[in-house]
């Protein structure tokens, strides 16, 4: 199957299927009826249909679908089954947090390094995960193949790492800097803009006391 | 004007027409035509006209924007020109990372604590803004009337957690734990999911690279 028969508005959706199959997973649950996962996704028995069917050839009528099969596929579509070489640049408290977070390798994203410029963090490793220095980006990059850069750092740096990133070969960034990055078009960019959340959050809260006031 | 009277859809790009006006206001730019709005933040124009027509009354043919009054309206509409109070709950990286970000509090978001359950956390500042613990969490709440809660806990505790802030009157969770909190109606929840943003990264360079070969 090529991903490209599946339509956008499903790859979206696909993240939190694979979330919620890992945990039945994890809980040794081997097939599930589109009811019971709708039950505990909150979304309706038909949509998940639809959207498996993507996925044909199984969750036949009365058995279910096979969890552990439809996790995998899941994940072949959405590029887990590959490893991605990852470096984050900026290894301040939101740098380390993602350093720190394990569960990015099981899925094949494999972080080889962290970069900054206080020269204080110099040597310190993460996970056992080196803190290098800026100054070493480049030749790094090169040296590993690295896919994908995290930017956690001020937005009036991030424009010029992300361009020099992108020269040496990083094909996505995951950008948490408050700025749009304009790359070029091969370049996958997916931005996590905290304040705009945190904003949206407060629109929601104010709606809600104005319609309920 | 009522915010009811503004389509979802305007009101989920907001934040990023928010957060480009601040940037032409700190640059001292008063007025701006939509097209130049439009080379900015590659959206096309007409796309921004019919988007700021909702806040009427202003943008003349040949004028353009007033910057300010724009950003003030918008920031209206998006609550923040009232207060929230806000608590993090869990001072690890990510609950420090966020603490550290002064920008929330020019917006109106008063950080009043984070919340951890780590003894040797306990007393310690940031940004002057204290770590207290766990147990004092339930009167804190009451005391300062907090309305948001940041999560930035485990999964296995934050659906316990979540329940106890609801129940002291947390309005809002601006949710980065990977779970889904399934909480009454009345509460705003902002679900941050860290991982399904790489996937969804991942799956992005996977399709390029498949579409391109």
């Amino acid at each position: 199957m090529r991903d490209g028969e599946i339509s956008q508005a499903v790859v979206r959706r696909l993240p939190r299927y694979y979330r919620y199959l890992g945990e039945l997973l994890e809980n040794n649950v081997e097939r599930i009826s589109s009811g019971d996962l709708s039950k505990r996704m909150k979304v309706t028995a038909s949509q998940i249909r639809q959207d498996l069917n993507n996925f044909g050839g199984f969750g036949q009528q009365g058995y279910g679908y096979n969890v552990k099969y439809l996790y995998t596929e899941i994940g072949k579509i959405l590029g887990l089954e590959e490893d991605h070489s990852m470096i984050i640049i900026g290894a301040g408290n939101l740098g380390q947090a993602l350093a720190n977070y394990a569960a990015f390798e099981k899925r094949g994203f494999q972080l080889k390094g962290l970069f900054d410029i206080n020269p204080e963090l110099e040597g310190k490793k993460i996970r056992g995960v080196p803190i290098c220095m800026m100054s070493e980006l480049k030749g790094f990059i090169q040296d590993n193949r690295v896919e994908i850069a995290a930017l956690t750092i001020p937005k009036e740096q991030a424009v010029k790492v992300a361009n020099m990133l992108v020269d040496n070969g990083v094909r996505g960034i995951w950008n948490f800097a408050h700025v749009d990055l304009n790359l070029p078009a091969n370049i996958i960019v997916e931005n996590v803009h905290l304040s705009e959340s945190l904003m949206r959050l407060s629109y929601n809260i104010c709606r809600y006391k104005e319609e309920h006031k």
